[in-house]
């Protein structure tokens, strides 16, 4: 938990809700612009039968009314000014008009409140303005502001710590590979869905097919860290390599190895202590593919995360309704997860091997096939979820 | 525009289309754990009646083999391991027993490819991996990493100033007020909105209703600025004041002046240079209701300052569809801006006076009625876009 300043809020996270010190508006105030009347003065007024006010001052903006208002007067309002002592409606300035100085004419009643914002109808002192763990919104800030708020009390952003594994996996910078090797995708785009879910991503490096390297970078990584995320790699041998290491790292240990998910079977989730007896941290070790980590992640990662850092309603993500351009089988037991390109209504798969990162780059979104499902028609409505 | 490095860049919008210097993954890879082969030794295989190959060696992670393939050989290959040469194929472990140390049995054929990326299969050299105009999404961050490309060409980020003005409008700090005093609430708000789109928000402060000092502010912003925004009074008086001070400031001026939408009629829009003859930047004024200030330029402002920031294709927005729970009434001619609270599939309006902040921290999203629709039905389906 750690209080900030409004100006650095946005899409924090709230650790208690906020009330307002004060009612807001915090004066009767005008909606309109016009004349402020006692309403009673306009009952039975029309076209036909106007009534006459006398006019007694004016309201300036910012200022406190320094008039009372009598039976049978009315006070010039501009739109947000405070209304005077007395008054309890405002006239619109389009059913008056100044029939000679110092005196108005009324063509149209107005009830008591007409043409008023209450003195806390915005919020009533003490009353709740932002409930705790909804990640604030822009207009939150504004109500924030409004109320005098200029800092927050918010969860701190979890520290999500992430490694690349693999003899095969060298730096993004280098140049020229030799073949057998490749660059490490996967962390960076990982960093920018931690930071996103609203993380502090921080890079681990990468490490090699070695578990007591492995070991000893997650053992320094557990303390200073709310999550750990490992692309593991990609052969058995190494995922089960990956799983040893994790299993020997804290209680309470491995949840699951595997899940009912293509891409991104070879999946692990664990929970492990630095310190015997503490709560855990999550650890997630993900398939050695880009694009199956990043799938699983996304599906897994992203929303954990989220609650790690105390965020309880998770916000919306982009998504739309589109129609299947074609027949996809799937196998029951199983989420499958498939890449679309949408246009004009129309959801067009994109099919290649887990390996290819490219199928990701060409999506516009994914679907989800139901573990349920044995498939979907082409012409099935469909629910895109939409890359932001 | 200004180059920088991949792990600032989520969100960025790239200036140029970036092409991958070299063939990706840039070896032929295996996508399985098993054994390349030629294809054509495995033709004709069965459970029945397996064919026999021997095993001359196996491939090491991130190295080169330095095997080459003779007939009714096999080599044994990790998932991810770059291809043998003469190896067209790899049969997946599961199809395969050794029978003797040496010697392995294939159950299944294989054809040419399978089980194998080819050397350009992700991004052949030269083609393009991430369009200019669209902002970064993780994914794309992982292609540039797998492209090697470290650091990429953006357009910077547009700044927007943003103006508060009216004689009652005081800094959010301010503790106590005097009836007629309000917090500003606008320019946090719009400020986020502004980040949100990708810009840099620029607090330009709180201006009292006077011309000149409106003026002042203005000209003193404009060369520093690629947007203006403008909260701008709430009475006649104020706005007619920012509409004579904006058309003052610059060719080629005031582009309209009222909106057919509700809230946010009153709302100014304004391109003005600071140089005679350059092009100029556009201007804002919005309506000096909060809550009308948030609407239109949700509308109106935050697609603006992605366009000045070179963004060519709109993000998504998140969005649901939902069965409205009341009749919604609505003049023809006009866009109403209704905002709603949903749950369980209902969309449920949210109403106040457009004074009220509260209504904007209550709402989940908004609906848009057409100008040509006179109201929708209680139990229409509507599309609420859902604030993220």
């Amino acid at each position: 938990m750690e209080t900030i300043p409004l100006g650095e809020a946005l899409r924090r996270v709230p650790a208690e809700a906020v009330t307002s010190p004060h009612p807001l508006p915090g004066f009767a105030r005008s909606t309109v612009d016009g004349y402020a009347v006692r309403a009673a003065d306009t009952y039975g007024v029309s076209e036909g039968l106007p009534g006459y006010l006398t006019v007694t001052g004016a309201v300036l903006m910012g200022t406190e009314p320094d008039i009372t208002m009598a039976p049978g007067t009315a006070v010039a309002m501009p739109t947000g000014g405070a209304l005077p002592p007395g008054a309890d409606a405002v006239v619109m300035i389009e059913y008056t008009a100044e029939v000679m100085p110092g005196t108005i004419e009324v063509v149209r009643p107005v009830a008591p409140g007409e043409g008023v914002v209450r003195a806390d109808e915005d919020a009533r002192a003490g009353q709740q303005i932002i409930p705790s763990g909804r990640p604030l919104r822009p207009q939150d800030l504004g109500m924030l502001a409004a109320a005098g708020v200029t800092s927050v009390s918010v969860y701190a952003r979890p520290v999500v710590t992430i490694f690349a594994t693999g003899d095969e996996v060298v730096p993004p910078g280098t140049g020229r590979l030799r073949p057998g090797q490749v660059r490490d995708a996967t962390s960076a785009a990982l960093a920018a869905l931690v930071a996103d879910a609203g993380g502090v991503p921080v890079l681990g490096g990468i490490i090699p097919d070695d578990p007591a390297a492995l070991e000893k970078a997650l053992r320094a990584a557990l303390p200073k860290s709310d999550m750990l995320v490992i692309s593991a790699g990609s052969s058995v041998g190494a995922r089960d390599e990956t799983a040893g290491v994790v299993a020997r790292l804290g209680e309470p240990g491995i949840w699951c190895h595997g899940l009912a998910i293509k891409p991104g079977k070879p999946t692990l989730l664990a929970e492990c202590a630095s310190v015997p007896g503490e709560p855990g941290v999550p650890v997630i070790g993900l398939p050695g593919n880009p694009r199956s980590a990043l799938v699983v992640f996304r599906l897994t990662g992203v929303p954990l995360v989220r609650l790690v850092g105390g965020c309880t309603a998770l916000p919306p993500e982009p998504s739309t309704r589109a129609r299947l351009a074609r027949d996809l089988a799937s196998a029951t037991g199983r989420l499958d997860v498939v890449q679309v390109k949408v246009g004009d209504g129309v959801a067009t798969p994109v099919f290649g091997p887990s390996a290819l990162l490219s199928v990701l780059t060409d999506a516009d979104g994914y679907i989800v096939i139901p573990e349920e499902a044995t498939g979907l028609d082409a012409g099935s409505e469909v629910d895109v979820i939409l890359y932001a």
